[in-house]
């Protein structure tokens, strides 16, 4: 398996703080050793770094954690391999351009099947499921909407009945985003924490790190992140619930929708399975 | 206008002494500093660092040459703006994916009218005149050949038809790749130079740093580099014919079309303007 981290903000923010304790987790503290990435927009473009080599060790990780770069939306991922060799190709996040926009993508899990799946106008560069995943979803909204859709919901629903379809294969842990907002698809393991004032303090699990977000942001910053485990001891992380997708929008959530058993064109659901937990914030 | 740089090899080499004197130009040497970009292949897939300031003072480009990344096919660019604002989205190389291979490609020139050319698969992200040349030229690889054609010289010759055409709006100094060839493209100003054993040392034009290559390579290794202005100050550099597309595979150049002027199907040549000239190598 693999982990994940994502960030939405209403403002550009460092992820420093999270990322210095996800790389651990790279063959350090946790064994998703296999490669890492991350993307950082800026506008319509996203700016990618990765490394097929461990994040706890890579040069490259050191770097971008140093550099302290900020953006409103961020996706990282933290490999662990199962299907795919380790090699730059395989390494999420994946991205591809649709309607003029970068779209980034980045999964945990295993998808019975998914190479079946038929693909559009999008090809794998590499041999995981995930990236054979993302293209399959990425032709999909193409196909379906050739320009952007008037209202974001009508994109947000075909997202969520895509995301239901590649969750019938097995799990389906993702972080998407179209360049405007960040879609958490939770199958088994997400949790969610939103920052905003009065900000407090934070130590992370995973290295003798501390911050105090009073200091490093203004009173009306909000800041969502993401991540499979929870990255700090000393803060209320919320696990997201399962077979949902959240959409974030400047940190905070806009659409919540639950997607086991099928979805319809308008986004209704016909359960074919247990309910969400109702104990979970999302769905 | 801009700098290009790029490297054709028949084994993973270092770009990093060339890089160290591209990156002066940017902003130090000269007065390219209004961002800069370099794609590393691994495979089929590209490794893009991307700064939208001086690559001069860049952190990330300091990072990057120090990182001493080995690749096949490198290309890298240093802009000037003149359309399209300085920002991430506008910053060469640009990449997109067709066939499950990233294509990269960085421009240097300006095309008259190219934003009328007709759009197909592929959008611009910016808003770089630059950045539309190179979705209409992939949208057109991408139309003709839905699938690789079988030789590859049929590409070849189509890829230069499509150079000629963007050549035709102005200047069109450009380099691509689709993971598998790096492709140079000269109206007006690029030279290149082949190394191979005996390997000697070199120089510098733009810092104070000299090699000697026979320290770094095997007696096998055969390295070509292309760039706006020769690097060192040592070396004969060869100019490249205008109006000329030369293909390189494992470090040498294995096909070369003219294209000035009309060029059929099959690659044939009706000239329309003056010859190629016969002093310059290419074409």
């Amino acid at each position: 398996m693999c982990e994940l981290l994502a960030m939405s903000a209403n403002t550009p923010t460092s992820i420093r703080f999270s990322f210095t304790g996800l790389v651990e987790r790279g063959g350090n503290t946790a064994h998703h050793g296999d490669g890492w990435g991350i993307g950082f927009y800026e506008g319509r473009q996203c700016r990618l770094f990765h490394d097929p080599v461990s994040s706890a060790t890579s040069e490259v990780a050191r770097f971008v954690r140093d550099c302290d770069i900020k953006s409103r939306i961020v996706v990282s991922h933290i490999r662990k391999a199962n299907r795919g060799r380790v090699c730059l190709s395989n390494t999420h996040p994946f991205m591809r351009e649709l309607w003029g926009r970068s779209w980034v993508f980045a999964h945990n899990g295993q998808l019975r099947g998914v190479k079946q799946l038929p693909l559009g106008a999008y090809t794998p560069i590499g041999t995981t499921d995930s990236e054979h995943a993302f293209c399959w979803l990425l032709g999909q909204v193409r196909a379906r909407f050739p320009r952007p859709p008037s209202r974001a919901s009508t994109l947000w629903n075909f997202v969520a009945r895509c995301c239901a379809e590649l969750a019938g294969l097995g799990i389906c842990n993702l972080m998407l985003s179209d360049a405007r907002h960040l879609y958490a698809h939770c199958s088994t393991k997400l949790c969610w924490i939103t920052r905003r004032a009065p900000f407090g303090e934070a130590r992370l699990r995973d290295a003798e790190v501390a911050v105090d977000f009073g200091r490093e942001t203004t009173p009306r910053d909000i800041v969502t992140v993401i991540a499979t485990e929870p990255l700090t001891v000393d803060e209320s992380w919320m696990p997201m619930a399962g077979d949902c997708l959240v959409v974030f929008e400047d940190g905070l959530p806009v659409f919540e929708r639950p997607t086991r058993g099928a979805i319809s064109e308008r986004g209704s659901r016909h359960r074919s399975g247990g309910a969400a937990s109702s104990r979970r914030r999302g769905c």
